[in-house]
């Protein structure tokens, strides 16, 4: 008979997985504060703070920066919902689940998208892109997943607003498992809408969305003809919340998950302190350290150019994938992720992302794989 | 100089406004719990075991409760978006500012809303939604806000659904202010579609958005012939994650909360622990008791028929209103909330819920007013 689950307490994982990653011991902290009110003047201090924090980390000076009030989906379709109208033209890379997914928001924002398709693994050239413009003229936005969770690609971004710019069109960005383990420079490389998640490189649990809107975005929004479909997620409110703007002063939308934003400040605070380069720097060289252990081991990676938060390998012949993973989570207490999408039963995905991507965690997981796969 | 305010830990208030209401240790350590996976068995134990207790606290055998991972208004907007498609007619209370909030998610959903209004401050009459219906024959949904927020007013539902099941519409509530706190029987009563919030009545920090869906809603979307316009709130995808029904056995959505999920698991098993008729007739003294201190100086109530949870209040004549709420803040540490919408000025909203709906904070806010108002 299995050993029943209990519900009184979580176990103490080491989250080596495509997300949440391990959430450091001061966040827990921070996210168990006492509850403040909303529009209480403390909770507007800590909120301001956070978003300031989100600009740091975004390099970004945007003044609309600020975490939505979801998972890292809410923020697509956050983006998706603001910058779309219905029967426009868009542009969306689509190499795996979350390009996919991109192209269906856009599509029940009443979108036509044009899918700029790559193999899964692979990444979507600037040639592609500018062909694409060059057959679609009148696009109004092109959507592009910098960090592929399905498949571990890595996606180039530099140059590739100027090309969306010359036609006119806005560049939104999926940033979700790359944002604080990343370069990833918001107002250098032209993003004009992008969004993340906080449980990924931040190392926050999950449950906002950080997005981050520049000038030639609010723009459009400003010239929208049509009400944004979604009441929850629409920035001409959210912005008299979170930033006083838009004419109004500051102004109740709806009540923002309080303690989740007490957590993202404190993950904020980690990363700044730890400095973006060194946090970057140090996803670079934990990936290649798991990367020299899994090739000594014979375990190749399922993309060309791979992420270092997230790393996609292909199965080794004869492993069991669901045993496999099952052992791992049993007597080591470390999760790993299976495939998703067409990858299911052939990839497994091994996050090293922000408090995870350690030594401690890298050598640990390479010498559980080593055993269990013997 | 004023003091600055300080982001570094967030001061202990009593949180006696509309929302969010007082959150119990037991509920802040569950939510700094070790964050699991959210495939992790154990952590789907706990989302199950979530569920169940929720529907308990609904008093439902509906299959599809779960919390929607946004806050109040998203569970608002995922019962919109998944039961109205474009051109349906619909009914929608309006008396206060989450009535007519209801009616903007709906026209965003591209229904035709047909208001049936009543003075804030008042209830919608049976008979009003009767010679609506007779009015409009071809209504797909009737939408209602049991427990009005922005003006305290407690509406009876209480054969609302014979009505709108004669003409072959479904019946959806707002609870987000009375689910916990006021006698509310889904089954019973006949209601198709609900939604609330966990930071109210319940006690747990703001973040998710309890919804549950009976059969003829689900026969509703399953008979759907458009997308929902939400990718985030499409419940015919959700329903694979949190039930695992609609074929193909339990399926990744997105990532949920799972702090969060923690802090409503432990916050209704608190609700259950005290009994949920002991809990309403707790909220139901605790409101008598604060009526009577209130009338005893002479402040009457904007409601004529006042919820329990939420006391919507004059404000006496002469007394400063941003100016007692100030004072109550910052010499007392208690909150309270002002007016909502053309309440604004004119009402103070005392919330006396779940873990705050105490004789101790009647007493003290009692006190409390009787000082800063002399």
């Amino acid at each position: 008979m299995p050993h029943p689950i209990s519900t009184a307490f979580p176990a103490e994982r080491i989250l080596l997985g495509p997300g949440p990653s391990p959430v450091p011991q001061r966040v827990l902290r921070a996210l168990a504060a006492p509850t403040l009110g909303h529009l209480d003047p403390q909770y507007l201090a800590i909120m301001d703070e956070t978003c300031a924090r989100l600009r740091e980390v975004f390099q970004t000076k945007n003044a609309l920066t600020f975490p939505v009030s979801g998972t890292g989906m809410a923020g697509m379709e956050c983006v998706a919902t603001n910058l779309i109208e219905p029967g426009d033209e868009v542009i969306v890379g689509v190499n795996g689940v979350f390009g996919s997914r991109m192209k269906d928001v856009m599509e029940r924002c009443g979108a036509t998208v044009h899918a700029v398709e790559a193999a899964w693994g692979d990444v979507i050239t600037l040639e592609q892109l500018t062909a694409a413009l060059a057959a679609h003229p009148h696009v109004k936005l092109v959507g592009i997943v910098h960090a592929e969770t399905s498949t571990g690609a890595h996606q180039p971004l530099e140059g590739f607003a100027d090309a969306v710019h010359a036609h006119g069109a806005l560049f939104a960005v999926d940033a979700v498992t790359s944002l604080g383990g990343h370069e990833l420079r918001v107002d250098d490389w032209g993003i004009d809408a992008i969004y993340s998640g906080t449980q990924k490189c931040l190392s926050c649990p999950p449950g906002l969305s950080p997005v981050s809107f520049g000038e030639r975005a609010l723009t459009r929004m400003d010239a929208r003809k049509t009400k944004v479909q979604s009441w929850y997620l629409d920035v001409s409110m959210l912005r008299k919340y979170y930033t006083g703007g838009g004419g109004g002063g500051r102004v109740y939308h709806h009540t923002a998950p309080i303690n989740m934003t007490y957590a993202l400040h404190e993950a904020l605070g980690i990363v700044l302190e730890e400095g973006l380069e060194n946090r970057i720097a140090r996803h670079a060289e934990m990936h290649l350290r798991l990367r020299a252990g899994l090739e000594a081991m014979g375990i190749g990676y399922v993309p060309k150019r791979s992420l270092h938060s997230l790393n996609c390998i292909h199965i080794p012949a004869g492993a069991d994938d669901a045993g496999t993973r099952r052992r791992l989570l049993e007597e080591y207490g470390i999760e790993i992720g299976g495939g998703l999408g067409v990858m299911a039963g052939k990839a497994w995905r091994i996050g090293l992302m922000g408090h995870g991507a350690t030594v401690r965690n890298v050598d640990l997981v390479l010498a559980a794989l080593r055993e269990v796969l013997r």
